[in-house]
């Protein structure tokens, strides 16, 4: 504790942990991963949010790059010696885990065997082996160990999460969610097995974690195809379809050679169809007024004429916007802090997070053998 | 023959063989499909397009309907009495049928034992193993069976071939096909089981047909999952994805509850991406130019910043209109004229329709149990 506030240290400070130095540091929170990015990232934070420069400090960094703890010292930040350094300081509560992902783990075990409750980045370890591994030493240790899985307050996923919780397209029968960019895998470890590198890990972990917090259900099957266009050795996308125990479908998509984007979020229910375009969460609703529709008209698809396809007309559907949500980007920081002052259960639990490796090895094993994978 | 020309004559005067009466009988050919949708439907046939009034001539229909055989009249078309009567006409070279599903195969049968050549409505037959039959009485009898696969020539599908077969995009690595529609299945015969009803049967044989004569490869894998939205006995949509030998990925998806449409078709490439919107043909290709674009500025994405997903900016890529294709809309028609009087090779084989047939089961098995069938 430091200041009456719980104190974080954050080992690795790359992209991710120079992003929570500033987000922790300056106090702004979430989305603020990049210095120069400050304002577009704060501009639409929700009402809502929480200001976390009351509940969080950062008691310093530390990376094995000296340029890296040289860009954190610019800041004023503290910077420690070295990984010993941090976990002596009696002041840390939280080791925030930012580096690469083969690291997790030791980073992880060090820490809670140092007394420290920990924050992990996502994925939070190679393997559900691995996890199970860190669960038992944040048992035996009576340490928090929190998945840092800060996807789940996407606005996008939050829109969607209305739609289907609400049944505002009546009762929701598919889910699609596809990741498009155009960039292939980032040029960094993220691209080395070893490392943890690939698509999956990198973001499926995020959209397969967000779909098992929406649908309370069993995962019945799993089929996953991975793609190999701009790397042999990891995954720079996938499409991942999952069949829950009540027969709702989600397909799950990233790629990273699409030069054309399809849409963010594409769901069908049977009474009516949504679409978020977007991160700008530009999109519709259509919903069914009436099942009737006597006024088609045969449209003229290719070689024939088909009435079955025609666009439906005038009043037996409308046209509706998404659905407003509100909600504390800072939640996750936040209930951080509550959880190590014993105020808040877990938000993002481990066994959530377990799940979601599990789900991702299903996927591996899905792809390598050219089979649908029972899961639960 | 009648006027030097091949006749043929029409089994079944509903919506298709109805089209099917126009289209010969007026001899406007292909893409007619509705009398009131004359003017629409020929409005965009390519100047290449056969005047097919010089190949074929209408000897006549027969429905079971009374009505339908009036409407026919109507037109001035000879109304046979019954099927008998049809068969029995020396002037009759082809038998058009256009029954429900479940009847094709008796009805050409029939015909070919008549000693007429058969021009079949999709699906051919009910199942592979109805073809293998039909396939044989064609091979006693000497005489042709043709199945009616007309949406090959369907410009956003020969608009995609091209892309495929010049390598418009690099080597292409994943299609994606959807027809969409809201109107569920239309409420006739197909929506019974026992008629051949359903999405599969309906338009399934149509793109898969389509996909096949694309590529040139074995299809390794075969994932379906179909939906039951607005009809239980039938499917009212699936969705189909096709592993090829190479490691091509072809999604294809048909949905009768779908309010908003995604695209037609998407086409992914290792050098681009292609898109075509619907059946006005409206779409893009975006193509490489350059990998390398040190440009890249992260964009906000829910509720983090991505340099990954950022889209492409300035020179790295060009974007081009989608290519040009010409073609006779009244080929089918055209070549079945000239293959009844030797002078050229069925373009839509048996064998494809066999084909095609074969791996429409294998979709349903793969429905059914749940997994993966290893196709070819």
């Amino acid at each position: 504790m430091k200041d009456g506030k719980v104190a974080v240290a954050i080992i690795g400070c790359g992209g991710m942990g120079g992003g929570h130095a500033i987000a922790i540091g300056t106090g702004t929170g979430n989305a603020v991963w990049n210095a120069t990015n400050l304002k577009q990232a704060t501009a639409d934070l929700d009402p809502l949010t929480t200001d976390i420069s009351k509940k969080l400090v950062l008691a310093g960094v530390y990376d094995i790059k000296p340029e890296r703890n040289e860009w954190a010292a610019g800041f004023g930040f503290h910077v420690y010696k070295d990984y010993e350094d941090m976990l002596a300081d009696p002041e840390v509560d939280v080791i925030l885990v930012a580096t690469p992902n083969h690291l997790h783990k030791e980073m992880a075990i060090q820490a809670m065997r140092a007394g420290k409750h920990v924050l992990c980045e996502k994925p939070v370890m190679m393997s559900s082996a691995d996890l199970v591994d860190v669960m038992k030493v944040a048992e035996e240790t009576g340490k928090i160990f929190y998945p840092r899985q800060n996807r789940r307050w996407d606005k996008d996923y939050l829109i969607v999460k209305k739609i289907y919780d609400e049944k505002l397209l009546g009762n929701t029968y598919n889910i699609e969610c596809r990741i498009h960019g155009s960039r292939g895998i980032p040029g960094d470890w993220r691209g080395v097995k070893a490392y943890g590198g690939g698509m999956m890990l990198d973001w499926g972990v995020h959209i397969i974690d967000r779909i098992l917090v929406m649908v309370p259900e069993k995962v019945k099957k799993v089929f996953c195809t991975m793609t190999h266009i701009t790397n042999d050795e990891c995954d720079d996308g996938f499409r991942l379809q999952l069949t829950f125990e009540s027969g709702l479908i989600v397909l799950l998509e990233v790629g990273t050679c699409n030069f054309i984007n399809l849409p963010l979020w594409y769901v069908t229910g049977n009474e009516g169809t949504a679409v978020i375009n977007s991160w700008a969460n530009d999109g519709k609703m259509v919903r069914l007024m009436s099942w009737e529709d006597k006024d088609a008209t045969p449209i003229l698809a290719g070689e024939g004429l088909t009435k079955t396809m025609a666009p439906r007309q005038g009043k037996s559907v409308e046209e509706l916007p998404l659905p407003e949500v509100h909600y504390d980007s800072n939640e996750l920081y936040s209930n951080v802090a509550d959880v190590v002052l014993g105020k808040a259960e877990q938000i993002v639990k481990p066994e959530q997070a377990l799940r979601v490796l599990r789900l991702m090895e299903a996927c591996f094993e899905s792809d390598e053998k050219g089979i649908v994978v029972n899961f639960e």
